[in-house]
């Protein structure tokens, strides 16, 4: 059994994590960490594992969960992850980092977007984005992991395939995404206070949401060409759910099923991309780690439309996805 | 026009009472005050209000807003609203107080419920319950009106006709009642956090809400008989709305027409409770003043079943209800 | 008083309408008709009415309802409307038709988009389009008014400005849409089941929602340009609320200063438009007949985000406006 | 590998059961029966099945599915699930039946609570109830088994061990029952129309729920002795959940330590039975199969609370348990 920790177990993500890992054939959970926390039970922050695991929250050094642990499960905030997971990595284990903190290519365009200075630059541009999909060889041999950003997900499993594909303008792109409330997390503030925001549809961090760069720099990590995107994020009343609309001009005429075939070529033998012919709702990927996708062709103008569970295949599932890769192991275990 | 302040504007009731007299024909809007965010206009705290009302919030002296208003709507929290509240009326204002301060009999219950001491103990056995309902004449002749809770509205409504009429068992009542996210505050809590309430049901305070003296007070006000409630407070999934379930055991084997008949008597010529064959909904009374009720017998027991929304009967409704009751208005002014 | 007469009463846009009606100074509903419900009281359909309204509904003929109401509020299915409503003109009354069948240019787009030929055709260039904001004039002098799509709307009024400024490219523009459920109507069906719909997103009719041209013909009516628009409806689980969010090319760069000051002239001593500042959300506007707009640009495009209620300023609301503007009433007559 | 078959695959339960079943390592899913949708995938009913099983759905006979499965999951109608079933028995297969057909005590409750002839009466008194919590051994020599109904199991499991102990009344007890809208199948309705029930909570079928003598008949078997219940179902704005509000009059003074003891010892052992300290809400148990249970003492009456996943504990899940009780399996297999 690989022994796993989970750095900062109070939050939604690591709380998913958990659950995935609970019913991994290959995992036992040795440590689950929490600086305000320590000392009482998992289970008595998140009430849903009473009786399913029998591990106190713990605040551990960086030194100790790396010594612990093979494989450590990052779910700190941004850069004090950067902080904190050299250290672990220091310590023997390898590491799954839930942050934005290596996703970057750069310490510039970390300064610019997260608002600090990069506390461990030269890994920054050097870490593997966990898209198996996309960069599988390269996660194989990584023991550093940068785990992708849930909305950044959702627009580059169907963007990069047609970025590459050279097919489409790559400074035409608008990406409408609109995500469920858990993705902000487990700290109560008023947007995502119940009466704020239940039955009601509100854009936020109009064009400068930091997955703006994310998006940017891997599609051309994976297609060589970099596009140049405009992100409008956008809350809607429900727990979980990124449903993506995506506008892209083609360069010349192009049919949808020609769309489509790119993109079942793309995902051929993909587990977790299922490229369908409907149109997804968010609803169809909730508690899986699959991302649906479809294509329209509307005008002239390539529609793409793509949904997943924010805390599955846009964080736990996705991370899980990187660990399986990371030892060996069927890339689907834990997972169906 | 009569010159309105409200106190505290910054919370969901203030808002509601907000939205309601900017309806109401004979009342002009004069104050809207809050300590934290003072100077800024009224729609920067609630942006559903940008164009409808042209103030800014003020952080002003009980004396200023006692004077500079006929009538205050006290929107504060209890202790502090009874701390307030006596200056504003000492300045010459009549006042609506939606805090519980001044809704119990006595001090010692208030200490027993509330934690403290009494701030303003003669006016407390001795202020009129804002249900226009029973209490209609004493509010005419007020000049500080206890504006009623929320769940306490449903359950008393429902309740005092048939424990006045001597036909129910007073010591064996239940009422079961579940409430939208808004009775909750303003105030941003874990529990009150989107991901945290949505999609469940949750039961809270259970034994220990600060309504069952209230309940159990004012029915004794109205029946001349104090009866004993378990009353249960549950969370669900929703804006606004309470429904009380309430379980009652007759003295003598009843029928369901008789029971519906007291009520329909009990509240002949009430404009705001209505008394239906059908099983109500919440729903139909979200944005409205009414309070539905209806009665089954099963198995020998009676079954109240009462909905309203907690934010206007059983709050900013039921103040302007009582406002043009301490004015002479027709009852119904702003409310229909 | 004005006798008003709802057609097509069970429905959630008459619904609304009747609330509205009865706030309304001076409105009387005279009748409400139904083929299937006919002669059961109102509220027996729609229980919030309960106490509210004292009127049957009727299966009266077109004629019986043109010459008992002075104006007849039309809340037919589209065709049917078209078939019926000119004989309640000629029997003497105004109307305001729900339906789409009065909005469009012209016989062909009518067939094209609804697979109807329009039963009407004289009256289909002929009708004015009811968004007082840019057609008052017209509507004064009207005897049938084609009330606007709650999609449409939120569209057209931020569009409308900037297409006849000539600032911005006409063929190259984005509309993505998240509309509440009500708008789908009150027909069960498997879409709008609760389990389907609640805590989920999801586009439909992509490429081919009716809204489409109605958005084209009428910016070409106000602005003398006819745009192209992909329009991409989507289903958001709450009840109420539509969010446009709209991506418009500038011809030549432009600041987002610019635009604000665009849309604050254009609609400068509108009531019912709010040109704000920050984002706006759908809740802001839900029970109201407001349509609130702003604009952002990000990396050169320019982003309008408008909302709105769809059963209010999208249908309901904006038919009390128009009828307001046919009887020379304060435009915000039982709006406020 | 044990081959089951899902008879009636359109619905909400058999839905969740063959996402249950797809993660049981004994199992291979061998058919999926409809008579409406017959030939066409699986997935085209169940979109978030797409990729995961590749069967068609097929319009079989009894005798083809009772040869083709060792164990048929029936989730059919009542009164159709008693005429079909025998015949899947005959042809060799064992049975879970979902259905309430084969819950009760006899006939004549079958005719007084279902208002049909029972088709299969020798079966009707003599088949397990599947509540491995209570009638383990019983299952395990079962070749049939009636699946327990969603909201009797979250009354029957607090309330069996305490009517047993002989220290409460059995003729008092209260059953305020609140769930989510699942619970009402798949087949769309107007009061499960998504702008119906979404923000509203109402009482529906009071004092006449099928659940009734079904919660009194299986207490019975169980405790030997039969309570009297008055069963009060609530609809809430959820997808997925119940939770149960159980007023019990104990026969003398009773604290609340004592009650948890008792709770705790009759469920000790129990994997899917969490007696906990705090009060749970149904989000604590949504997609898993454990009913989480409190106690709390109010002014001498017993307040029980429960909560579970109607669909997995109340359905699906309970349906895998007794599969797992049947073959002698791991009773958690699948549903951890």
């Amino acid at each position: 059994m690989i022994k796993v920790a989970v750095l900062g177990a109070t939050g939604y993500t690591a709380l998913e994590a958990i659950k995935i890992l609970l019913r991994h054939p290959e995992v036992t959970i040795v440590a689950a960490t929490s600086r305000q926390e320590g000392s009482t039970p998992v289970s008595s922050v998140h009430p849903s594992l009473v009786g399913r695991i029998d591990l106190p929250l713990e605040d551990l050094s960086p030194e100790e969960v790396g010594s612990r642990a093979d494989c450590v499960f990052g779910c700190l905030p941004h850069c004090a992850s950067a902080e904190i997971l050299p250290k672990v990595l220091e310590a023997g284990a390898k590491v799954v980092d839930f942050s934005a903190d290596y996703r970057l290519d750069d310490a510039a365009s970390y300064l610019e977007w997260y608002g600090h200075e990069h506390p461990d630059q030269p890994r920054l541009g050097a870490t593997v984005y966990g898209l198996p999909e996309l960069f599988r060889e390269h996660i194989r041999e990584a023991r550093l992991v940068a785990n992708p950003g849930c909305y950044a997900t959702s627009a580059i499993l169907p963007l990069a395939p047609l970025v590459k594909s050279g097919l489409v303008e790559t400074d035409d792109i608008i990406i409408d995404s609109k995500s469920g409330v858990s993705g902000a997390g487990r700290q109560p503030k008023l947007m995502t206070h119940f009466p704020e925001c239940n039955e009601s549809m509100s854009a936020y961090n109009v064009g400068r949401h930091r997955h703006t760069p994310e998006i940017e720099q891997i599609v051309n990590r994976h297609a060589g060409i970099r596009p140049s995107v405009i992100f409008t994020p956008q809350l809607a009343p429900m727990d979980r759910g990124i449903l993506s609309t995506i506008y892209v001009k083609p360069k010349q005429t192009i049919n949808e099923a020609d769309v489509m075939s790119l993109l079942r070529e793309a995902y051929a033998g993909e587990r977790f991309v299922r490229v369908v012919d409907h149109l997804p709702g968010t609803k169809d990927t909730v508690d899986t780690n699959f991302c649906d996708i479809t294509a329209r062709v509307v005008r002239g103008r390539i529609l793409l439309i793509s949904c997943l569970d924010n805390l599955v295949k846009g964080a736990a599932g996705a991370a899980v996805q990187n660990f399986n890769v990371l030892y060996s192991l069927p890339e689907t275990a834990g997972l169906l």
